[in-house]
Formats: structure tokens, C-alpha cells, sequence
């Protein structure tokens, strides 16, 4: 089952996309939002699921399903915690700027919490103040929730998995080490997010399997090809892990998003993978481009996000089909008339 | 005008109550919550006021109020997002720890991003698993802020101000060192906080002026007195400072709730305050006792937080009349059944 959120409102008008991601039928009778769908899933989904199959035999009234009428399936959340699960990602950083990643990283998730309450449109352009920020894009797999129960076991925490999305988690590199010294972790250099127009529920996805997502993160900047990992591949901690890191301490409400960090993999000799014009399968950020060059060349070559720039992100399944829509933002100048 | 969040459903059921937080009648004629009327504040405040008007003159009807019926103000919000405004208490930290505080300290405001998608109720109690996590209380006071635009002045930031709280963050201390040292700020170390039982407008607060909450922040615990704060003096930032540093690179949605830190006042000798018990204000949370603990004596003597600990929270005005009601919890084992 595919599941959106029309523009409309601060928290859209639910509806069901078809499979192909062409058609959309109305779900408010339903549930006027995807929260309110998910804050009482047990009654909803299966009349969800209903109307999906009724999409999919032309037997509901339908419409065409215009990505850029969509907000982000949830527009605004009230939890988004992202984790760092492509390890190989962070030790690369790290060994960019000389340092030492500690051990545990490999076994005790890195996690956290960010801002959720207006998220980006996928189409929606990325409003940047000043480029001297370091703008970067972040291709990214993100989960929705139902509710987990503090202490939840890995194995209780799939089972809670409702939905799942794709995300560009926007960054300002240059506001990041300043910030991280304070040791109070990100804050204003993680401005707000954009999740994929159709949200995806777990059996409905081929490359779903153990917690992990299958298959090849498509990240283009400018029409160009930036990355094409697997989001399967070198994720060191599933989606099962991380909600049970996040609900360690406390329970996780219905509507709760996390986020896998950028998604990564290793080069064939386990060092830097190589750009996709090299034979490699390329970056899901300009950080990690950044860190390889430096790895490489000495120093970076490659500038952050610049006004007019244009990411997007993607994946596709085996027919080549999109299968969650996709995320397409250009950068652009921050005004108050903009918002 | 006083709003309250009697329990039931996710988000409560928004009541408007008396200025002696002695009577409330239903406001769900005007929103049906707290997160709705701050959605259209425009439209519910002068009718919430109008009601509120009535309640005071007898010509609505009315029931008694009881604090322990009461959930947080908003049982769920879309942002939680605490700052450290008195500076006074990171430099006590820092010192006992034989570290220097950075002088941008006092320029730069330290925040961090917390969990908002499940609060305590402000009688309910704090479930535990575990004492060896250092569980540890801090008083506070919170504003809930209309919608602000991106880059906000400290000005334009102050007129968002909708609603004052009191807040318990309910902290994980003996989490907190690996934690930051991890780099990501706080996660599993800030479990669910809890806010005081009425929400206050700016208005009705003889103690707010410059967008700061004057007045004694009463800490107990078990009974006794541990902090009489004033929660107007030494706090470096401001609500308005505090919120247009969290809108500096993202707008922050109506509902979103920005809490002060720990409040924490200097001593006559502009060393560390002293406890109640020797003419000090004392102090808003038990690291501070053991930071001067460890300051005076070498080492902390006071304990962390253990099951059947209760901790209270509350400010008074001039007649000795609770403003906010008080947060009142008890430490409880937690367990999968009293969730």
C-alpha cells in the first residue's frame, strides 16, 4: 500500500497512491491525516488496504497523482530522530580529518534527534539564508512508526514499522563543527527536512527484508548521476536496532520518523568508494565526495550547494518504475516574502 | 488567561481555568485541543478569553480543577527544544569537572533538540528501569510559541510567545557523558519530560517582563525544600534570544515549545549558591548539588534519584497562590505493564 499527503493545510489531506505512483484516490473518510491514520492504525489500515486494492481494480474514483502537489506524507511529525547506520560513512569523516572513530561506534548506534515540526514538500525548493552555511543534501531511508513501548526488543521494533519514505536530510556543514564543540549536538546547522512523496508500507516493497531497504538510492545534483548505492549494503544497523536504541528510555508514539543517515557504501577494496565515473557507485552527500577528495587529492574540490543547484533523490525497482516518487529541490535564496 | 489539558485521547481535551486553578470549564466548543487553538490562534484566543472572562464572573459553567486529572498542557508537540539560559549553572558543571567553559558561552546560547511526541503528565509517575542511569530532575520554566518565520528577531521572537509552563526535564545523568562524547548531544539521556498543569498567557504573569519569568521556582524533594530559584535572575538569554537562535536556519511551527534550562541562580559571593539549609537559594536539579558538593567537599554526597523519590515543582505569586499548579511525581520502577 501506497500512502501520501496532498498540500493542504499543516498537515495535508490523505490519500492512496497506486502502485504505479499514477493515481490517487481519496482517504478522508478514513483519516483526514496520515497522523491520524497512524494514531489509530489497527482500525484504519485495513480499511486503507481496502480502498488500495479498490485504486488498484479501478473500482474507487481516482485522479492523476502529481508529485508536487504532495507535502511530505507526514508534514509535520512529532518525532524525528535519525541515526548514523552506514558506519563505513562516519569512519570516513573521521578519517578525513585525522581522527580516530572509537570501536563502539560499530556496535551502539549513533542517533539524533532532530526537528520535526514543518518538514519540506519533496518538491518544495530548499530555502538557504546564506551559501556561506555549507548547504548539503543527505540521501537517506526513513521509517514511520506505530507506537513502541519503552525497552521494545529489536524484534518488537520491526513489527511496529508502518511505513517507509526516502529523505533528504538537509545539512549545513559549515555550522556543524561549531555546533558539535558545544556538545549539545545539531541544531541550527539541521534545518528542516524533505521525505519522498509517497510513503510505502513494508510488504509492498520487493527490496524490504530484515529491517533493511534493497536496492539502489538514486542521487542526482544538477542532472547528474552523485550516487547510486544500496541501502541494503553496509547498513551496520537496521531499522529493527535503531528503534530499539531511540525507545531505550522512553516509548515512541505512532507517527514517530527515523531515519537511517546517509546512505553509504564501502569501495570494492574496503577504502573510499569511488565516484560512479569511475566505475564506482558514487555519494548520497557532498560531504562524503568532500572527504574522498580529501582522502585522495589532499583537499576538497568539490563546493557544498550553491542557489540554483537541483538534488534529487530516487529509487527505482526492477522494471525501473519509481517506487516512492521523488524528492526534487533546488536550492534557492531564503526571503521572508518566501515562506 | 489559564489553559490546561484535562487527560484523555493523545492530545487531551483543552479546558480554560480559573485564575486560582481552582474551577475550569470545557473549551472544546473553540479547539478541541491545546495543538488546535494554537493552529488558529488568531481566531480561538479572543474566544478562549471570552470564556475565560466568563469563568471569572460565574456565567460559564464550571467544575473543580484537579492538577492530577490534568496532562501536560501539550500532552505531544511537534518541537521540544531546551536551552541553557543560565549560564551560571554550565559554568558550575564545567568547573567541577576541572573544565574550562568556552567565553562564547555567554554570547552564543546552548540548545538542544528534545523528544516531544510523548510528555508526562505533571502528576504522573517517572518510570525508571534502572537507577544506575543517574536519574535526576530539572526545574524549568517553557513558553509555547505561535508560528515563527525563519531568521526572526529576539523581538519579532518575543510576540510569538503564547503560553508560559513550568517543566521537570527528566534527565539521565550517568548517560549523559558517553552520549555527548559520542557527539550527537543527548538521546537516551532526556527521557519524557513533564510540564506544569496550566499553561499561562504572558498577560496574566505579574512576574514576566523582557521575556523572562520573575519570580521563585520552588524545587522539593521528598518534602523538603531543594531550590528557591528565581527564575528571572541570572538568566543570560532570554525566551526571545532563545527562540530567534532556534529559528535562525528554519521556521519554527506553532506549538513549538522552548524551555529555559535549568534554573539556577549565583551566590552573593558570585561563587556557588548555597543550599537552603545554610541561607542559599539552593538549587534546580541534583547535579548542581553534587557540582558544589563536589566544588566544597571534594566529592558529591547527594544521590541521584531512586524509586519512591518524589520530586515538586511549582512557583507562587505575591499571596502565596499556586500560578501553574505544581508538577508532582514519584520515581517508579518502570515495567511493560505500567506503561
Amino acid at each position: 500500500m501506497k500512502l501520501a499527503s496532498l498540500k493542504g493545510g499543516r498537515d495535508g489531506r490523505l490519500v492512496v497512491v497506486s502502485n504505479d505512483v499514477a493515481w490517487f484516490t481519496d482517504a478522508s473518510q478514513i483519516a483526514p491525516t496520515l497522523q491520524t491514520a497512524l494514531d489509530d492504525w489497527d482500525r484504519c489500515e485495513p480499511l486503507l488496504r481496502g480502498l488500495a486494492d479498490s485504486l488498484e481494480h479501478g473500482a474507487a474514483p481516482r485522479e492523476r497523482f502529481h508529485e508536487h502537489e504532495a507535502a511530505s506524507p507526514l508534514p509535520r511529525a512529532y518525532q524525528w530522530a535519525d541515526g548514523s547506520a552506514y558506519v563505513n560513512h562516519v569512519q570516513l569523516v573521521r578519517k578525513a580529518r585525522g581522527a580516530e572513530m572509537p570501536e563502539t561506534f560499530w556496535t551502539d548506534p549513533l542517533m539524533y534527534q532532530g526537528g520535526s515540526d514543518s518538514f519540506l514538500a519533496p518538491r518544495d525548493p530548499i530555502p538557504l539564508a546564506d551559501p556561506a552555511f555549507g548547504c548539503d543534501l543527505e540521501g537517506e531511508v526513513a521509517v514511520i512508526t506505530g507506537d513502541v513501548h519503552m525497552g521494545a526488543s529489536r524484534e518488537e521494533a520491526l513489527t511496529a514499522i508502518r511505513l517507509v519514505m526516502l529523505c533528504n536530510d538537509v545539512s549545513l556543514r559549515n555550522l556543524i563543527p561549531g555546533e558539535l564543540a558545544k556538545g549539545f549536538g545539531f541544531f541550527q546547522s539541521k534545518p528542516a527536512s524533505a521525505f519522498s512523496p509517497v510513503a510505502v508500507t513494508p510488504d509492498a516493497l520487493p527490496g524490504w527484508a530484515d529491517g533493511k531497504l534493497h536496492g539502489k538510492l538514486e542521487v542526482e545534483l544538477n542532472g547528474q548521476v552523485l550516487g547510486e548505492a544500496d541501502a541494503g549494503v553496509d547498513m551496520t544497523f537496521d531499522f529493527g536496532t535503531l528503534i530499539a536504541h531511540a525507545a531505550k528510555t522512553r516509548a515512541l508514539a505512532a507517527g514517530t520518523i527515523i531515519g537511517s543517515g546517509t546512505v553509504s557504501n564501502r569501495g570494492n577494496d574496503e577504502g573510499p568508494g569511488k565516484p560512479v565515473s569511475e566505475g564506482g557507485v558514487g555519494y548520497s552527500c557532498l560531504a562524503e565526495v568532500r572527504t574522498v577528495e580529501t582522502l585522495v587529492h589532499g583537499a576538497p574540490r568539490t563546493e557544498f550547494l550553491n542557489f540554483g543547484d537541483c538534488v534529487r533523490i530516487e529509487m527505482k525497482d526492477a522494471r525501473r518504475h519509481t517506487i516512492f516518487g521523488a524528492i526534487e529541490q533546488e536550492v534557492v535564496p531564503y526571503t521572508r516574502e518566501s515562506r
